[in-house]
């Protein structure tokens, strides 16, 4: 019985640290060095080269090393009947939420003009501030929490999403109202998962349907967002801007035109790292739990993707 | 009876505007073109010449034009049976707390290091975030109203004022505890009153005293802060970094070597701008409080200085 940590280019010592401190006894091995598949009953997976878990005959769980697990589900030879568990973590949420705050905040509050400004020692003081309307996508736990400090704030929140919910606390717009909830703001926060369903969303066709001047924040996934649309809709004035901390490539190639483009503002996925010292635990709780044969925790829907 | 407005270089227009929806039978004069200063009860100041209040025989009520009044104090031949009234206003705490909270975060989250890095087109993961605990100094509304929502945000707020506070709901450090107050900090952000004890707080001595690379964020007046201290500061690195809105001489003039410092973040005194709409109304309360002689709302004390 052992735990494989496969996670290529991802230093794993940390979590071994964490893991050796709970669960003294687990054997741990890590990718490519793993010296007994056949005793690998627990994978901890992040971007695994696809159909390598074939290589292990007793796999009994998988669990992702992020919020995430759309890069476990896009390997379409893991078989349907291992359960994926995934980390939901009190201090991802934390920095999530503060990177979307502070996005919004900068652009509210004109920091950049103010920045250029300074460069030309130009005091200004006209237009303090634009008045925003903040439309999350996706609110699940981070968009929720978001839409929470962003209201407490002061701000006007809207959300959308692809289940129906009723009680929502703040106006909710599913599916095909997607036109209506566009109407409603001027800056987009995406913090959908990615499944099939919203792939490529932020497009185009999205972007025409934005108010004038929408600005645009990418938190979730790099391949929601068709980057050269991106590109286009800054270029014609009908997003006035983009926040972005994911791409569809990452690193971001040195040759992407994202780089150069004054009206973006970029970091380097950072926006939430998942904390090994708060995940670990959930990670070898779940563990326990198939030993016992208990109900796991965090377990991802295949269907919905998340 | 009539209204004075005296605010040199301001441009009183949409004041004059909200007065006259408000109070339609008010007769409002101008600063300097004041026809007959006999007549004058009422005074709207914005940093009026020193002494001028005494063209005005039947004074009644001193009205400020924003949330401080130190503009006002500053002249000592105003009689002091002469009450002193400002303005307090939600729109003015919702753009202070909003500018603090963004600074905080973008020290937090060190974006001018991302900023740096994109135009270099570096992509660099490390340290995403930075621990921070921050020290409020002036803990009235909206001093308050910062570490409300820092607090809900999930970050430590501490709290330092010149009055003694029991039941205050966050860690609170009284007058002759400054030195203990900034042991607990390595945010700091000024929203003090400009008092006799508070002029030149922000000084080398107290610098000195902070923890080693502690960031400092003055939105309350530049006559708070020691400039050239500051600059000494950042060169020895006991502060690390610094986000300005109000400054000794305003506008800043050209030659300020703050203008250069890649160190300092500077906006043109815009971190909260009182809100015509909003404060109109408690200006024409407190007139019609005075002709029933009644009593008045958000007084000044003279003694404490706001």
């Amino acid at each position: 019985m052992s735990l494989a940590i496969i996670s290529p280019g991802k230093n794993p010592d940390i979590w071994i640290e964490q893991f050796n401190k709970l669960d003294p006894e687990l054997v741990i091995e890590v990718y490519p060095e793993i010296t007994s598949p056949e005793k690998v009953e627990y994978v901890f997976l992040w971007q695994h080269p696809e159909g390598i878990l074939s290589d292990f005959p007793n796999l009994k769980l998988i669990s992702s090393m992020g919020a995430g697990v759309d890069h476990i589900l896009r390997d379409k030879s893991i078989p349907t009947d291992i359960p994926i568990v995934r980390i939901v973590d009190d201090k991802l949420t934390f920095s999530m939420t503060n990177y979307v705050v502070m996005a919004v905040l900068n652009y509210h509050r004109q920091i950049s003009r103010y920045q250029m400004n300074q460069t030309r020692k130009v005091w200004d003081m006209s237009t303090p501030e634009l008045d925003v309307t903040i439309g999350v996508m996706g609110v699940g736990a981070l968009g929720k929490d978001v839409m929470d400090k962003l209201s407490y704030m002061g701000f006007p929140v809207v959300g959308f999403g692809f289940s129906e919910k009723t009680d929502f606390e703040y106006p909710y717009y599913a599916k095909d109202q997607l036109d209506e909830f566009l109407k409603e703001v001027n800056v987009l926060v995406c913090l959908l998962p990615l499944t099939p369903d919203t792939e490529n969303i932020l497009n185009a066709e999205l972007f025409e349907k934005c108010n004038p001047n929408t600005y645009l924040i990418n938190v979730a996934r790099g391949r929601h967002l068709v980057e050269e649309d991106l590109t286009k809709a800054l270029e014609t004035g009908q997003l006035s801007g983009a926040m972005l901390d994911v791409y569809r490539e990452e690193p971001l190639p040195k040759g992407h035109p994202f780089w150069e483009n004054w009206k973006i503002t970029m970091t380097p996925h950072i926006a939430s790292v998942t904390n090994p010292q708060a995940a670990a635990p959930q990670v070898i709780e779940n563990i326990k739990r198939i030993r016992e044969n208990r109900e796991l925790v965090n377990v991802v829907n295949r269907v919905k993707g998340y």
